[in-house]
């Protein structure tokens, strides 16, 4: 256990970027993945889904738990034009995506949510996404060689897209990646003075 | 090869940062290092040093390329208050450069070149790296556990240090890992079309 973690993580998440990251930055956890429902609301902002999602992901592990574990769940949103972007289901969406990030901003906002035993913190943070110019044959060259399926929005900062044709970012870089470890590490320093859930 | 890269890559840098990049991103290329003075002419501005150093370097790796090779090369300086922090030499210099980089920002510029033949290609990025406080235990903790000292700055953005203390970046990512592949891919997209050097 590193002396700046009081205790393991349970990482709510299949993502294998958020599992690398961690990883990355040394904090002891393990994987337990729950299937959760990402409707959200009718009038909820799409500003607040990634906390909102998060805060859901985190209370459906609760199970999953074993003693002396704090659970760590995250989701993340791309939004362009106060919209958001969702995993592109098909090809042709995959290259419909691409398309409307080519030559302009977006925003990618991850929320997390950590519980332990009665308590909670939750936050989320923003980073701005600037994509350069994609032709027809640099996104159908991605889409058949990268990996846009499993990602909000459709592309993967870490991928030849993100860092051939990314050309600036302003915030988190791990933000972009679905876990702002920054964050993470700072609800943890704060342990255990957080909010007092209902259930406790 | 990839449809979009003409010419196999001589990365002239024993950066394991920068091949890893290169890798990410899907170029074709081996690596092939050569020992280069890095002392700057006395009244070079700080901020062309990166690309001075880059063509440096990339000169030195001229008779290490193959046939057919495109030489890419890479330098990267980290700028604070328009003084360069190097590479820290001992563990007290280690600590100093995190105490004097902590809570406030400054800038990493990483220059490329690219030659071939009788052609070259040179460029510049530029990143702002924001650090939230870094406490003296924190900054112990990484110097014991991380790799400051064969780094410009004395951190690593991908390392604990960056991801738990770097709160945002203004700029490109892969430009503070040490080299900037949104540049290397626009230069190979604008290759043959590139200034003649002078020994052409």
């Amino acid at each position: 256990m590193n002396q700046w973690q009081s205790h393991p993580l349970l990482l709510a998440s299949g993502s294998p970027r958020r599992k690398e990251l961690l990883e990355q930055a040394g904090f002891q956890f393990r994987v337990g993945q729950t299937d959760v429902d990402e409707t959200l609301p009718e009038k909820m902002p799409v500003r607040e889904a990634a906390e909102f999602l998060a805060i859901r992901k985190g209370k459906a592990a609760l199970d999953l738990a074993l003693k002396g574990e704090i659970i760590l769940a995250a989701d993340s949103v791309v939004i362009l034009d106060d919209l958001i972007l969702d995993k592109p289901g098909t090809r042709d969406q995959a290259y419909q995506h691409l398309m409307q990030l080519a030559d302009r901003s977006h925003e990618v906002m991850s929320g997390i949510c950590l519980l332990y035993e009665n308590l909670f913190w939750s936050d989320v943070a923003r980073t701005v996404v600037h994509f350069g110019p994609i032709s027809p044959e640099e996104a159908w060259w991605y889409i058949d060689h990268g990996q846009p399926y499993d990602k909000a929005g459709g592309y993967g900062i870490q991928e030849w897209i993100g860092l051939c044709k990314v050309t600036r970012i302003e915030g988190n870089y791990s933000t972009v990646l679905g876990l702002p470890v920054h964050l993470v590490y700072t609800a943890l320093q704060e342990f255990p003075n957080w909010s007092k859930t209902d259930q406790g």
